[in-house]
């Protein structure tokens, strides 16, 4: 690093993410052209230290105590790339300082609606459990096996959760014209009905939805949320995709809903992963099984690049980020979502 | 039919289609609430012709030359509720005796534009063949396998024929910020673009189109449209969607595409149903199959009844039909779809 | 006409409209390109009678009674561009002759619609009031006269009609989130409902909407629908927007309702045309009065010659029209709608 | 304040803006049964030192240098709900002490979009024009004088500045399918791209636009953006709409370009309010004239007063606050509108 380079020092140190999974050759280049960029190897604490005292900004999640922001005179935003805050940060230490804290979640959340629609509609219609069949020459055409199809058009939908999924939903469910309802404690009932949907308890949005979306965030306050006496609520024949975090769900009660036939279920987060090789879920057959791939494509990936990009020259001018997603301090210690680890 | 009842006389005679599959009990308690209603089975020519030179109207597709219209002058209209117009009604003479042809097609948008969603969304994330993977024990987490996937949101869409189907898609596709290409001979550009839809050839829409829906029914021009060298423009990584019929692809050009792994395709309409077992289609890694299953369920069966029973109640009120298509004389002789038999 | 040009005859004849404005120069060409096209004075019966036997198609509304209809045996559609069906042509003789009769009315949705949302937005807020008001040095800043101003987000919205007005109004209103009622007896209440609009009586239209669109053509049974009685079930406040046909409504007892306070109203058509220049219409404070503007401008009216270009080259190539409207026959006879004068 | 009440103290402060108006009687008593609640006049310092020290929030725009704030040991929020942030409150302490700072602009959003689209309607119509000749006495019917009409469906438009009145703008301008250019130098082109809209400089937008909406705040360094040579960009025809601030606008040059004949405009905002009687503003033709009415609604005032409860009572549950605009530390003092007074 030059000591003539007047540029602002990015630290990038995403791991576990890889840098070059969301950093296109594009976002690399402009990061490059604009900042003075260190990419810091996730156990090269002696390089962290060394440069954080002249960071502007550090790209991922390095654990950021008291100490090291101390020392980080320079530093104005954390960016974190992973998708989840962690209790490695010392939150309000930047909060006081006046670092910006940003989240990627936005990211993911187109990725993630257009999968839980498409869920859905392999729900609505059976589309992978024919397509087994086909393989498997036990094929049944028309109408031989759509007794159990529904549309999603007009039908009653429930949210359960409503942040960034449920935003990314909203515009595509509005083409099917539904009543949706949302559950979420941590907003006014003002605000959703201001979005045209029906604020309403988790109970009632259980018991009048044809298609139940799970989409809320692991917290210290809902997990197994969806316990046996919630789910079974649910009407006969009712869609449930759960698309954020498996904890918000008692998964054996789950199961057991779908095993008895009673309702129908897409799951693309799992308690284990990987699930044990034999696990009786793999052989559901009202069950739709997704390995944790909703968010996780190459689209939602690089827009994480660009948005670290965007956010670093709006701060490096004087503006306010506006691509990623603030911490909110009240929450940023309550939420409880796993570290999600690569197995590939 | 008692002589002093002075209802209007409606035959029924549905077949192939089940009369309890199109009627709800709703429906035809008010179909004979406001009309005296016979059932003619399909074989009974002796009741039909008998009936006949009283009824106000035909509910059902059967042969009705030249002789039978002419005596059933009180024929004022011919519900069509199989979904196709075949050549055993004589339609000139119809036409010309201001009889009203109709047919059931809208009743069936809904249902197979959503599963043409479902579909296209299938092939842009994998699910169905992940949902495979799983079950199997060879599920990869996360990014494992997700390097094909795509966003449907604000790619590429072209639509090869644009009709009752293409309708119903656009509010869903509307959702998800799509350019729309569009393909369709039989109409005028000015029609597509005052959509909000790009008018283009059939070229231009398979070589710029990340997703093509195939909409068009079979006419005396357009079978085998999509032949190995039109398909040989489609994109690399292209989705393809067939849900309308297979007689407007050369079917083995298209499986020739998926083996090679140049694009994805989903089918739901076949050259021969059912297929050989022994068929390749059955394990081509790249399709997703679908039994002909996209409109053939309850919610667009039930839609016909309620449909025939809303336009006979406009029709016996002297109010043109309006939830019905009204046969166009330039096309009803031209439509080369093959009935649809049932094997369940 | 030489003999020699085997290209179909066009008869043009669209007085009271005149021919330059509703075909644009590149609309005109390209229909004298495609057709031996003949212009034929209003008064001209004798050039008329000599060119209908051989003519393929007429455009406009010249009078068409059996005999001529009889001579013209070649003729294969009537293309009204005037935007309404009087009695001058033997209709049914058409319908049993096949000859298409088409209407230029959705050329004009489009600019009906948009109008009526101006003059909603003018009442809900009071643009044209309060530009009086600053042109007249009495300006109220800020919130100084602000007390009757709405919302029309969310708000219930009203259409007596629906029919293509209503069609092209919809998306427009769905920017709003309206909850929009449908009184309109010509249709069954499931298509209403399909479309996400709540069938409802007349009745119910007016008391539970905040914004009240008249769109209803006059027909033989639904002059002076909206009289004293009904107008007084409008809420207090309501907005009454009136773009159809003045015959619909009791015109006084509008003004009177206006005049009273009670409601707010625009009115794009009167009872007279002009209106007598000291009618008390004219000094209306609640009133926004535009002089029969709503359809007729330039953009529309050269869609409606586009549209001629569109379905004539459609019907000559053996295909159905597919953008002017069809006339049905149970209604080409029943409207009441009086011919548009022009004042200019 | 009785000791024994342990709910958190509210000091509700919120000259100029009436309390009444902002808090509907529901508002105002679910905060007093919510919060200890106390009124400060605005001019009573002693009573606002007095208790500043105990209180959870401040509702309203009071002088909080750091000498207050550094008393404020409990303060959670300061909720601005006049809607501009000025110099009057030390910001940087604020945001050290994690005391959030709120502005009720998101408000003003619905009523400013829905005003906008009014007058880009009257001004594409002529409406209030043409209600000024109706009333005296020189209307002309029909297309007497359409000519200039234009539609603004499918029509290109231009937004300069996209804060909350643009989001607010967006869904109602979807019903109009129309292109929309966004010049906003705060904004990353791919955040605009994202929303379907296309990033332009403010010299495309000018150029490329039949409808432009200036709905920049003013800041520091856009004052007079849209001088003579920028409006000199505009098309003939153009119309365009301010409702942000008038100081963003050369207003002489803007008049200018209206009496010229050379673009229509509709102004809501003026260099000085009130205007002079005498100004020639008041009587220019192709001018709409709104004394700044287009937020200052009823609707909007109260939401002001809902948006405070809402958010208090998730500050009081610890919980962030998601009505409320949050004020950016990077923007805050970079605003130069100027108080809004009363005129009434």
């Amino acid at each position: 690093v030059p000591d003539t380079d007047d540029r602002p020092l990015v630290l990038v140190t995403p791991a576990p993410v890889e840098r070059s999974r969301i950093f296109a050759e594009s976002a690399w280049d402009r990061l490059n052209e604009l900042f003075r960029v260190v990419e810091v190897r996730a156990d090269d604490d002696e390089l962290l230290d060394r440069l954080l005292p002249k960071a502007f900004a550090v790209v991922g999640q390095p654990d950021l105590p008291k100490a090291r922001l101390d020392a980080a005179t320079a530093l104005r935003a954390i960016l974190n790339v992973e998708g989840n805050f962690y209790p490695n940060v010392d939150y309000p230490t930047a909060f006081a300082r006046g670092v910006r804290v940003l989240g990627c979640g936005p990211a993911y959340g187109q990725a993630v609606a257009e999968m839980a629609v498409g869920l859905a509609l392999d729900l609505a219609r059976g589309i992978s459990r024919e397509d087994r069949a086909f393989r498997a020459g036990r094929e049944r055409y028309l109408a031989g096996r759509t007794a159990d199809s529904v549309l999603l058009r007009q039908s009653p939908v429930g949210l359960i959760g409503f942040g960034n999924l449920g935003r990314s939903l909203l515009p595509i469910l509005k083409g099917f014209e539904t009543t949706i309802r949302v559950y979420d404690p941590w907003l006014p009932q003002s605000l959703i009905a201001q979005l045209g949907l029906v604020p309403a308890s988790l109970e009632e949005t259980l018991a009048e939805s044809q298609f139940v979306f799970v989409l809320a965030a692991v917290t210290d306050t809902n997990q197994r949320l969806l316990g046996g006496p919630q789910l079974s609520l649910l009407r006969p024949g009712a869609r449930l995709v759960l698309v954020s975090r498996a904890a918000v769900v008692d998964f054996d009660a789950l199961l057991e809903a779908v095993a008895s036939g009673r309702i129908l279920a897409a799951v693309d987060v799992w308690p284990e992963e990987p699930m044990p090789a034999d696990h009786p879920a793999r052989s559901l057959e009202g069950l739709v099984l997704s390995p944790h791939r909703a968010g996780a494509i190459p689209a939602a990936f690089t827009t994480i690049g660009e948005m670290v990009c965007d956010d670093l020259e709006l701060l490096a001018a004087g503006l306010p980020p506006v691509r990623m997603q603030a911490a909110a301090p009240e929450l940023v210690g309550r939420y409880r979502n796993r570290p999600v680890t690569s197995h590939e």
